[in-house]
């Protein structure tokens, strides 16, 4: 039995909730913030057998790993509007930090 | 020295500090979201000597344990209510996850 | 690879966070509640090699040990204002609860 603590993007932890119940993992969410990540975190705490990690490790990547993705930028504000072209920038999204801790013993009452 | 994690329903959170506090252990409590349970629930991290692990367990058991409730239903809405007659059904409420690991090194400031 | 869970007062989590982005540790923030320490706490995962968890424990307890702290007391509602002379009462802030959890893997996707 192993404990998997994962740190992801707020915009990806739906998705992973989703991806998680669809393969039959079990977890539970806690509201955290920055630090790992560059925007709000969620951390994920669950809990499965030995022979189960590689696969959640890779449902966790599939849905979490970092990107690059393009955005369109704000208008500058007050400038002048005429002038102004605005073009898509690439920006770096996403990501997991993933701990695997043994377990001694594990309860469900 | 173990740490204690234990994932609890939010209805089953308050009773259970107080039960801890009793008992001297010293926990602390971090809000979480679904998963391991149907409901909102409460994760408390809990630090203990070896020898009253067993003793924690049963404290989690006595003020968490699953077990069944009964609940009246709401009344359906635009039915007709001289012809409905409501009964209790029962739910299951409450239940503990719980994670004993073993921590390498324990300090206090 | 080491897992350092660490509860904190939130008077000294905005001081810790900064401390540790200076130090260069990679930090992720819970909020908690009360238990392990007199009010409102945060709760740090923080990741590291095992060659800088003694560093990492030195920061921690530079910005976070227990300390007493003058404070002025609040005046009695509705005393006799004249009579009242307030003197600042010394109470004990700080603190921190610290555990040190070896790692089975690490990854960051
Ligand atoms: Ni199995
Ligand atoms: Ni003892
Ligand atoms: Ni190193």
């Amino acid at each position: 039995m192993k404990l998997i603590m994962a740190v992801v993007q707020d915009k990806d932890s739906n998705r992973l909730s989703s991806a998680l119940v669809e393969s039959n993992f079990k977890a539970t969410k806690l509201a955290s913030t920055g630090g790992f990540l560059k925007s709000g975190n969620t951390t994920f705490i669950i809990g499965t057998d030995d022979h189960r990690v590689n696969k959640l490790l890779s449902v966790i990547r599939e849905n979490c790993e970092s990107r690059d993705q393009m955005i369109a930028p704000i208008s500058p504000m007050g400038g002048n509007a005429d002038a102004y072209v605005p073009h898509p920038v690439e920006v770096e999204v996403g990501g997991a930090t993933v701990f695997v801790l043994s377990i001694d013993q594990f309860e469900q009452f």
